[in-house]
């Protein structure tokens, strides 16, 4: 088991940097074994898995929550994470824009702007 | 307007070779401007658009209609369309998979079945 | 409680001519009440208010439907009684194209489907 | 009319004590009508029924508005309507943990947020 | 291309006034694409469409909004919009309160939420 | 990690029966590692954890997928499911109808319409 937690804590140090342990505190009085299954299944099971590089698993999911429309917090933890694996402020733009056209324009502008609060915060506006 | 069109037509002949005619044939007498529509603004203006290569486009449109879990026969399209733009069978499984953390696992289960139809029928199961 | 149920039952007539019937029969032995809360709610209560016409309310209805995605045998149910109440084929399908905008293409698409085969057992294609 | 209503505040007083008439307010100069749908159909139609118990009924709301993860403030209201109902917080945390499977993680995360408000406001935490 | 820009225009003035300029300000340093894609497509491609009123189609996109339930601000945004054209609060409210019927109570009280901050802004309350 | 598939697996027995056998096979050549995750993620860590038992946590589950109407397959895997664990067929419909509630009519409808599949394979129309 120890060997599946840190498994995973490996990945969310490169995808998350240190951000996760503030979920996990927030978790800790309620429900901290869900913190522990987020680690130990997508990060500990999929993020590591051959077959598709983190880079393009990150832009995944920014995708995907672009779309659902009803995940803000972790939409932008995932932005972050998509630029902490070296996806260009461009590139997050662009897939975040392309859901426009299977989401609809709603879900498009909602993820920009979840994107521009964290492209602020990091000093990567404006986008080029 | 004849260069939009014919600009997201080269597109569409990529991603979808002929497919795209049985589409705009169904639509012809109900509502042809809607087959204009997807070819004019998806096609010609997000998938031509530089800062994301067709493949990792089309991943992210599997990512999010896995996710969104409502539109069966388009996301069948668009497995096929990401196989026509140089991605494995490996990777669009791969990118399904990893809904089971977005979207829960019914929403994972259901976009690998529409996969295996694809991939069958193009003689690429089993998938390694 | 006659009433009640009497009033939605007026509308019914108006809307889904018919077709009701046949939803209460395969309701009749898993769950009859559900087919009267459908009569007594929506039916009685919603569609005779005064302040929108049946026309326009079965207008928004198949908006919704189409948007959401995830209910076909309504969505077609709701098709059929928008014609009923004197909307075109013509307006009923400028509603569902209009959904590409907020719920993305694959919804518009599967909603003109959708739309097609009802019109097609009415006898009322090539929308023009 | 009247005692349908009645029969819908009774069921009302006890899930959500006197929160309800926080609604009832706001709705009072927009949509009074609406506030009365809410008692007299699913409070007075569908808690009062046989055959599952308040109990029981408030967790499957719970997780149905985890699931959905589009509704926030009502997730709140029946979170504290599932412990005016005897639901333990543990057996709350435990439902909306579950809907990672289903929903995905962000929306159980979003879920044990809710939950950690409400938890807190009544001095429930920390949950074991 | 500029007439189908301009033509997006012209609508956008009629429905958002001058409310549109500050989506576009906020787009212009990460994704000024988007805003123009909004006005070349639905304001420019759909909402000039002969076979609809551009009352009708204000009312079934708060239709839509208020069913998907994920996209407050552009939910507001129409309620202003419908308001703009011509549609009564009445209208508004009895379309929103419609969708109680196809996505569930609580779509249809934060739908009503949306619309009384609208309405109030406009000193439109109470809506009678 | 045997351990957790096993312990994973022993609740599978109890709650499909052989059915999950099925799913195991068709995923066998495609996504063989998504039907070890069900095992060992919902399965091993959620449905054998203590606070709720099998019987309520499959009728939350049968409510969340009826609110989430995207898939159906899984609904009815989980309304065989939630008789295995001993809950009624009138148990079943009354958690179903209830979404009507939070995610509408046609949800509910859609949800009983796959219980009464369910239940006529199983000898268990009428429901009293």
């Amino acid at each position: 088991m120890i060997d599946r937690y840190e498994k995973g804590m490996e990945i969310l140090k490169i995808t998350n940097k240190n951000k996760i342990q503030e979920v996990f505190k927030e978790l800790e009085d309620i429900a901290p074994d869900l913190g522990r299954f987020v680690v130990e299944f997508p990060y500990s099971e999929i993020y590591t898995r051959e077959g598709l590089d983190l880079k393009t698993r990150e832009l995944a999911t920014v995708a995907a929550l672009t779309a659902l429309g009803n995940a803000e917090p972790q939409l932008k933890d995932h932005i972050n994470a998509a630029l902490n694996v070296e996806n260009t402020p461009k590139e997050i733009v662009e897939v975040i824009m392309q859901m426009s056209a299977y989401a609809g324009f709603p879900a498009a502008i909602n993820g920009i702007r979840a994107a521009k609060e964290i492209f602020k915060e990091r000093g990567l506006l404006p986008v080029k």
